[in-house]
């Protein structure tokens, strides 16, 4: 395993240097009974054109070593590069001649491992192995992963920890090595760091001379994210263009799990497509609305209890042990909360696989849908809690905590006398709950992200060298590794443990941070100030996580950040209500002075038209943001416009010569003159000989040629003219 | 000229039956002094491959005759289709072989005049004629237009009275004469009646069972206009499939009065463009402004003025002439509103044309945009000013009305005393105001749409005939038609006469009939019902416009409605809030039995709460409708896709020969395992040759063949089940 002290050194540890032109490792559980096919895994493999060598992985498996031979290669990257351009994410057909094409664009680390493994998984009818790791026949594949290019590797950190940014080139190199999938999260890291200085500093003033639930500063925050999600939308569009990947995610992976009904013929292609009713799926899609009742009223109650606890024991509780109990509420919270979220991922999971979807792309959009309103849930619903009913009606709140102090009275024993204080509302709250969630939450998640497995590998690794040594004095008889390859067969183990990088993980982190800021920032203007600085060490820390605490992910391509935009749209739209909501209601919570006995029908009154003003001014922004955006035209679309116009010119040419192709392109006429003549002549001729009509020939043969008609026009002119004059 | 009934009797009428073959007739008005170049007009038309005729127009004109060379057209078609596929117009390409091309595809009667027009109309250096009529060198030039297809008219006609619907045939059929353009019109036309079915008898039924202003209806009626906006942008898109248009909207025409101020080069095409500052037109666009503002102010005066006065005299004023003062307000508003739109249309006119857009499109587009505005205004406002002031504020304008109390006594003579009654408001008002929109003036329209420009005709041509009898006898040098062309030349003079068909008047027409039926039906549910008679007439009347009324329009293409989309969907939005207010005020006051005492704060918190939740209905309902209508998956699309694949696998069966072709529409091999020993030994060759590095090499060699990785897993594996079973 590769440590960051490894990278860092600039003399070349063992092992880390050479990947031996492996692309990828099968890591083989042996199983401990019953029949394995190991020997028709390698079969599979070396039917579709891939060398394989075994060796001993750890002490309950084997790694197989996969290369392609390059002749293999360069066909497969011909073949996919026609077929994108079929299915239209290429603008160029690839050139006939293979190895000219090649060198017009070279195969990057990414297109051949996506390829590779591509050809490991594809079904067999479609030309791969049809290896599916953990499942079916192949249950003791457990993983497949490429090697890390730990040179790259090392000098990417470096780079990444000595620049302040991440810029295009490293774009394009992260595209290069781990495909656009990471990339696209990395490049909307950049987008989102840069976009989020502006609040940082609206923030910052607002903070310092406005103050807490500030209208200003709540236009600011509306207008910026509203800015930020139409300007990444054209980014992402520019960038798919750039790195020639617009409409890959009208490709589509057949999810290999779909259960289809019947066949049918694709209404494009032609080919044989499978089919499984879409009213079928809709009815179990329609179980999503229980499911979503369900987590709003688990979560939802465990949130409200933990919160109106919370608010007993500091607020109004005053008896023993005040000090201590405080922590109860979150400890219940921090205990409940990813039990009761474990539980209802697991319905997600399930209802997502009962849903049943074709492809890969539908079936995760759907996932992360489901995962998105649990991690909504979760993540605002104390901070709603907060602003739309302990603050606006705090006081109505006295009844229920009248139910906790009870509660308390009858735990406590009757000897144990304890005092309640007087409950007032502490607009505080909210600040504090935003400070908890925006730097506490954070440095516990960054603990959590790095620290943790950091932790847990460095202990584990121990007690596997422990062991294996141990197991080595037990069986003498294993098959010691060849000195040459000692080091690279270690680290090649080490990384089999890593676990597998998942991007979701890292856009839902962003998108929810992203909320917070759009939700509730109005609350703690400081908010983007501290995601500043948050996000400087997340781009970090990101990096080391893909770089060493993780396998390398298989580089797949993407076009967009895919479901998560979506969200992004939603939150920033949600952001204007709730931001206009808590404007209005914490100001007037504030107005604590004065009597509070304004009549609730004005507050409503306002509260609404807040809402109602907020809301469109959202709409107007977009609005104009949209139009301006559309204006500017972005470079990505023109580009890729001009490749289509290009190639579709250069076809011309192949088949139509030079000529004919700068004339479409340019229309223009200039030998029309003299074949008019013969023109009209021949279409004389022609009316003549087929005697069209008397009349009509008759019609068009009265003056012949331009001059006759020139003169007689003259003539009917002058006619007119003189007939005019004689009679005034 | 054609009449009805010449159409419709089954003896052909003389002149009617032939067009001797004319594609274009130029309408040369004889200059009554200066230069003026006939010569060089025959000459342009001859050098682009036209042939000409000239004849005696009316009094003060020549009619030249125009008609284009088979073979010539063969090659305008050829290249004109080639052009539409470079520029992504067209899926397929143009066969190689010319005529094999046409017969693949034949040449409709509307892209030949389309291209002959265009031919006359481009200018020189793109191979046109470069004539702009009615400007510039050309000023002589009054019209250019295509002659009637009178055979086809009658049948259309005759097709169109006896069956109760426009279908798809009579749609193909009306594209292949008139254009995209004019049978989109008609598409739309024949959409939106159908669609009419369901709010008219939605409004019969509340109309009967529910009353005015029901929540049901409004509710009702928002689903229906957002679902058949979202139908109606599916079916454009079909069309235009269909009709092989999409994407022409893109290849835009030049506008000839465009004014540059550099060239630059296109970044798609890289031939130089004409550039003008867009910061300039910004700057003028801003001008748009003020003149929204303006026309508010003068119109909204105007029918705040004349409506208040119509309730001073209707409702309060009781004195002498009550019944003949009635009809001031009314006589002023119908003097009135045509005068100020007239001037502020010359205005808007004037302001597009300073904005100077490079494209005919654009310009268009600009124009409607500000012509929407002026009709938004002189179509609603009052409906306005009745829900929003009069109903729910009546109480008070009191003070407003003493202001014509005081002016009506101040212009009575002394004596004559008057009597006011006590005000009071009148709900009704509102059935009133929208039964005189819905079907007085629909009446009306019709009237001046299609029977006084009726009546005005044959009066004009008797005045003509006489005149030109007169005339006759007055110069009797005048070359006399020869007999077997009098009938036609007679024919052609008299459509020389129509007016120009514009289809934009008749789209108007229609959306702002359907901003009645979204903003306004709640208050007098029965508008769907009267619209549908309406329509049905209207229909009838637009064929009858087009074939005999008018000029034969030049078939323009289109690929949609244009702007008047974007104003559909304002209108759809906008009824959405009007709705709600409507149905919550006029609810309120007509709730008048009770004490009015209720406090306004607690009107004003319903108020708004009814627009949020049926504003958020709308865009629920549009977020369902979207995502359900891009599941069915539109049929034109699917058809789109399915030629462009086609296309590019056609393309690649050209280039790489059918077996490549194949492979990569479906990646597949099949004759790898023979190649896969040799290219593994390709592989060893490569790199013992080479040698790349003796571990790497050692590496791959260490196990020669499937077999040999076969039996060495084998044996590790075992090994370690022994191993471990050793240790258990």
């Amino acid at each position: 395993m590769a440590t960051l002290r490894d990278l860092y050194s600039d003399e070349k540890t063992k092992g880390l240097d050479t990947n031996f032109g492996v692309d990828y490792v099968i890591n083989y559980k042996i199983p401990q009974e019953g029949e394995f096919p190991f020997a028709s895994l390698i079969e599979a493999l070396t039917h579709v054109g891939l060398t394989t060598e075994v060796r001993r992985g750890d002490k309950s498996s084997v790694l197989v070593f996969i290369k392609i031979a390059d002749k293999f290669l360069a066909d497969q990257v011909y073949r996919s590069r026609l077929q994108d351009w079929l299915q239209g994410a290429r603008t160029n057909t690839a050139d006939k001649d293979l190895s000219q094409a090649l060198r017009d664009e070279p195969v990057s680390d990414a297109e051949r491992l996506r390829l590779v493994y591509l050809l490991m998984v594809k079904p067999k009818n479609e030309g791969g192995a049809g290896i599916t790791p953990e499942s079916g026949k192949w249950k003791h594949v457990a993983s497949i992963f490429p090697l890390h290019n730990h040179s790259f590797n090392r000098q990417w950190i470096k780079r990444v920890s000595r620049k302040g940014q991440t810029d295009e080139n490293d774009l394009d190199e992260i595209r290069d090595k781990f495909g656009e999938s990471v990339a696209f999260y990395f490049a909307f890291m950049q987008t989102y760091f840069k976009f989020l200085v502006v609040p940082a500093a609206a923030g910052f003033g607002a903070w310092m001379f406005l103050g807490q639930f500030s209208w200003l500063y709540a236009l600011v925050s509306c207008l910026w994210s509203v800015i930020f999600f139409e300007f990444w939308k054209q980014r992402e569009v520019d960038l798919a263009v750039q790195w020639g990947v617009r409409g890959v995610s009208n490709i589509q992976h057949p999810r290999p799990q779909f259960e289809f009904e019947r066949q049918a013929e694709d209404p494009i292609t032609g080919e044989p497509v499978k089919i499984y009713s879409p009213i079928k799926r809709l009815q179990t899609q329609l179980l999503q609305i229980p499911f979503a009742a369900a987590c709003i009223v688990v979560l939802g109650t465990l949130i409200v209890t933990c919160n109106s606890l919370e608010i007993f024991i500091n607020e109004v509780y005053n008896g023993p042990f005040q000090s201590y109990l405080a922590f109860l509420p979150t400890v219940i919270l921090v205990v409940m909360t990813p039990t009761f979220s474990t539980v209802l991922t697991k319905f997600a999971t399930r209802l997502t696989e009962m849903e049943n979807y074709e492809t890969i792309d539908a079936h995760h959009a759907a996932l992360v849908q489901k995962e998105f309103v649990l991690n909504f849930l979760t993540s605002y619903m104390a901070l709603f809690f907060t602003t739309f009913v302990y603050l606006p009606f705090g006081d109505h709140l006295t009844p229920y905590l009248d139910f906790w102090r009870t509660t308390a009275q009858k735990i406590t024993p009757k000897d144990v006398n304890f005092q309640t204080q007087e409950f007032s509302i502490n607009p505080e709250r909210i600040s504090k709950q935003m400070f908890y969630f925006t730097v506490t939450a954070q440095v516990v998640n960054f603990a959590t992200e790095v620290i943790v497995p950091y932790v847990k590998r460095q202990v584990f690794q121990e007690v596997r060298e422990v062991q294996s040594k141990m197991s080595k004095e037990d069986s003498a008889a294993k098959i010691k590794d060849q000195p040459e390859e000692a080091a690279f067969l270690e680290r090649v183990r080490n990384e089999a443990e890593l676990e597998t990088y998942d991007v979701t993980g890292d856009y839902r982190e962003m998108v929810i941070q992203f909320g917070y800021l759009s939700l509730f920032s109005v609350a703690w203007p400081l908010t983007a100030c501290c995601f500043l600085v948050n996000n400087w060490v997340e781009m970090r820390s990101d990096a080391v996580k893909i770089a060493i605490s993780s396998r390398r992910p298989i580089p797949w391509r993407a076009d967009s950040i895919g479901p998560w935009l979506n969200a992004l749209g939603f939150l920033s739209w949600l952001g204007s209500i709730t931001s206009a909501s808590i404007v209005f209601l914490c100001r007037s919570a504030g107005k604590g002075d004065g009597p509070r006995g304004t009549p609730g029908s004005i507050q409503a009154w306002g509260l609404l038209l807040s809402i109602l003003l907020s809301e469109h001014f959202y709409f107007g922004a977009q609005f104009v943001v949209r139009l301006v955006m559309k204006k500017l035209d972005s470079p990505g679309l023109q580009r890729e416009k001009k490749e289509r116009f290009m190639m579709k010119k250069r076809l011309l040419e192949e088949n139509l010569g030079q000529g004919v192709s700068d004339q479409a392109a340019t229309p223009g006429i200039e030998k029309t003159e003299m074949i008019t003549m013969q023109a009209l002549e021949d279409e004389a001729r022609r009316i003549s000989t087929q005697g069209h009509g008397g009349a009509e020939e008759a019609f068009w043969l009265r003056q012949r040629g331009m001059a006759e008609t020139i003169q007689i026009g003259r003539n009917l002119i002058s006619q007119s003219i003189s007939g005019n004059t004689t009679k005034a």
